[in-house]
C-alpha cells in the first residue's frame, strides 16, 4: 500500500456540491496509468471542507472506481468523536488505509496528539498513515513524539513533509526518522517540489498532487527513483521547475485545481470558496508547457 | 453591544454532548453579575468543534437565557457555504451580533479573507465582530485589510488579539488601529492577560475568558478601565496573575475547564476530546486563591 507513487485527487466542487463526474474522470485516469495507490480527501481532496456525508461519497465512488488500486482515503476532523465515525465509514466504504492528521483549531499538545492516534488506532482494522503536514495543520511533530505513535498498532507509514534539496542533508533527515520507527515502516514523502529528493533519500513512498493530474511522469519519475537511478529522477523534477514555481507561490491545491481547470478536467472555480484557484493569467503563461505533459 | 465587558462562556461536554444545563447555569451566573454582552461559540466555547445543529442549540439556549443582555455568537466554519447558513441560523435564533474568524485549512489569501467578510457582510442583517486570533486561526491580518474589512456593511468591531505590556506601546497599536477603521467603529481587547492594558489603551470593550467565570472582578476591572482608573485596572489585573500564568502556559480554554470543573460548574473533562483541561495539580495549587474569587 504505502510504496510507489500514491496519487491525490482534486475532489472537484461545481455550485458548491461534489461534481461526481468530474471526480470520477479523475481517479479513472489514474487507474488507466496505474498508479500504485490512490489517496483521496487528502489535503489536495478538501477533506477538511467536506461533511460526514460527502466524504463517504467521495469514497465509495474512488473505491468503486480504483478496482484493485488500493484507496487511502483521510478521517481528520476536530473532535475525536467525529475522527472515529469517520474512521467507520470509511473502512466500511473499503478503504485499503486511512491517513489521520493532528488538525486542531486550539493548538494540540503533544500528549494530545498521541491520544488522538492511540484511539484511533485501538479501533482501526486496516492500515493507518500518519500525517505530518505541518503548513495545514501547524502542528509539528517531534521525532519522539512520531517514534511513539508509529509503535502503535496499525500504524504503518508517515506521509512527511518536503525535505532538504542537500542529498546529503535530506539522506540524514530520513534515516534519523527511520531510527525512530520501527523496521519496514513506510516513509512516504510530500511536498512535491522535493518527491525526488525525498525518494532519493530513502522514501517508500511519494504521496504526490502532481501525480495525481499527470501520473505518467510523475511515475516515471518515481521509477528512476525506486531503481537507483538518483540523476534521472532529479532531471525528471527539474522538468517540472514551471509548476513547482507556482506550488510554491500558491500552494499545491490552488495550482492543481487551476490546472485541471484549464484541462478542462473540472468546471471553475473547483475549489470550496473562500478558496480560489492559481489566477488564469499564470496558467496561460504555462500554457504551451502543460500541453508537453498531456 | 460592543462596550464593555464581554463574558465568553465554556461551552461544557458531558460524554461528547453539550450539557445543557451546565451551559444554562453559566450563563445565569452572567446574567446575574449584569456583564455588558455574552459572547457563545467563541474559541472558549469550542464552536469549532460543534456540528450545525448543537450551534444552533447553544445559540437558543443563551438567547433565551440572557434576556436583556446582548448575545453575539461565532459563525466561521472553514467553507463559506457553512459560513452563510451558520450566519442565517444565528440570526434567525436572536443574536445581536456575530463573530467571523477567518478560519482555515489552507492558509487564506489576504484576498480570500476578504472575500469572505464581503459575502457574510453583503447577507448580514446584524452587526459583524471581526475576530483577530491568530493563535487558533494561524491568519495574521494587515492593518491594511483590516481596515478594507471594517468598511465594509454591518463590519463595526475587531476583536484583537493581546496588545504590549508597554502602556506606550499599547496605547501605539490601538492609535494605529484607529486610524484605519470608521469613527465609532470598535476595538475590543481578547487575551485576557492584556486587558487592562488594551482598555487603558483606549479599547471599548474586553471579549473575554475569565469574565465568563468571575465576572465581578472582571467588571471591576472593566469599569476602572472605563472610568479613566489606569492604576487600579491594572492593580485589579495582577491580583489574577496566578491565573494568567495558566492561560499562557496551557491556554485559556483548558484553563478556564479546568477552573469550572474544579468549581463544580461542569463535568469532567467537559472539553471535546482530544482537548484536555489544565492538570488537576496545577489547578489544586491555586485552590485557596479560586476560593477568594468565587
Amino acid at each position: 500500500m504505502f510504496k510507489g507513487l500514491s496519487a491525490f485527487p482534486l475532489t472537484p466542487f461545481k455550485d458548491e456540491d461534489i461534481d461526481e463526474q468530474a471526480f470520477l474522470a479523475l481517479v479513472g485516469r489514474l487507474v488507466e496509468a496505474k498508479v500504485d495507490s490512490i489517496g483521496v480527501l487528502g489535503s489536495t481532496g478538501s477533506y477538511m471542507y467536506l461533511g460526514r456525508e460527502e466524504r463517504r461519497r467521495v469514497i465509495e465512488l474512488s473505491v468503486r472506481e480504483a478496482g484493485k488500486i488500493p484507496v487511502m482515503a483521510s478521517i481528520s476532523e476536530l473532535r475525536l468523536r467525529d475522527v472515529l465515525l469517520l474512521a467507520e465509514d470509511a473502512q466500511k466504504a473499503g478503504v485499503s488505509a486511512m491517513l489521520l492528521a493532528p488538525v486542531s483549531y486550539q493548538p494540540l499538545s503533544e500528549e494530545e496528539a498521541f491520544s488522538l492516534y492511540e484511539e484511533v488506532s485501538r479501533r482501526a482494522s486496516v492500515p493507518i498513515c500518519v500525517y505530518d503536514n505541518p503548513r495545514t495543520t501547524r502542528f509539528t511533530f517531534s521525532d519522539d513524539l512520531h517514534g511513539r505513535i508509529a509503535a502503535l498498532p496499525h500504524v504503518q507509514s508517515i506521509k512527511i513533509p518536503g525535505v532538504s534539496d542537500h542529498s546529503v542533508e535530506a539522506k540524514e533527515r530520513i534515516d534519523r526518522l527511520r531510527s525512530v520507527v520501527p523496521e519496514n515502516f513506510a516513509l512516504g514523502i510530500s511536498g512535491d517540489p522535493c518527491a525526488a529528493a525525498g525518494l532519493n533519500a530513502g522514501c517508500d513512498a511519494w504521496y504526490s498532487v502532481l501525480g495525481s493530474l499527470f501520473p505518467k511522469v510523475c511515475l516515471e519519475l518515481t521509477r528512476h527513483a525506486q531503481a537507483g537511478r538518483a540523476e534521472e529522477a532529479l532531471r525528471v523534477s527539474e522538468r517540472l521547475a514551471p509548476i513547482w514555481t507556482l506550488f510554491n507561490r500558491y500552494g499545491s491545491v490552488r495550482t492543481a485545481a487551476a490546472i485541471a481547470i484549464r484541462q478542462g478536467w473540472m468546471s471553475a472555480p473547483g475549489l470550496p470558496r473562500p478558496l480560489a484557484p492559481v489566477p488564469v493569467s499564470d496558467i496561460e503563461q504555462i500554457a504551451d508547457y502543460l500541453n508537453t505533459l498531456s
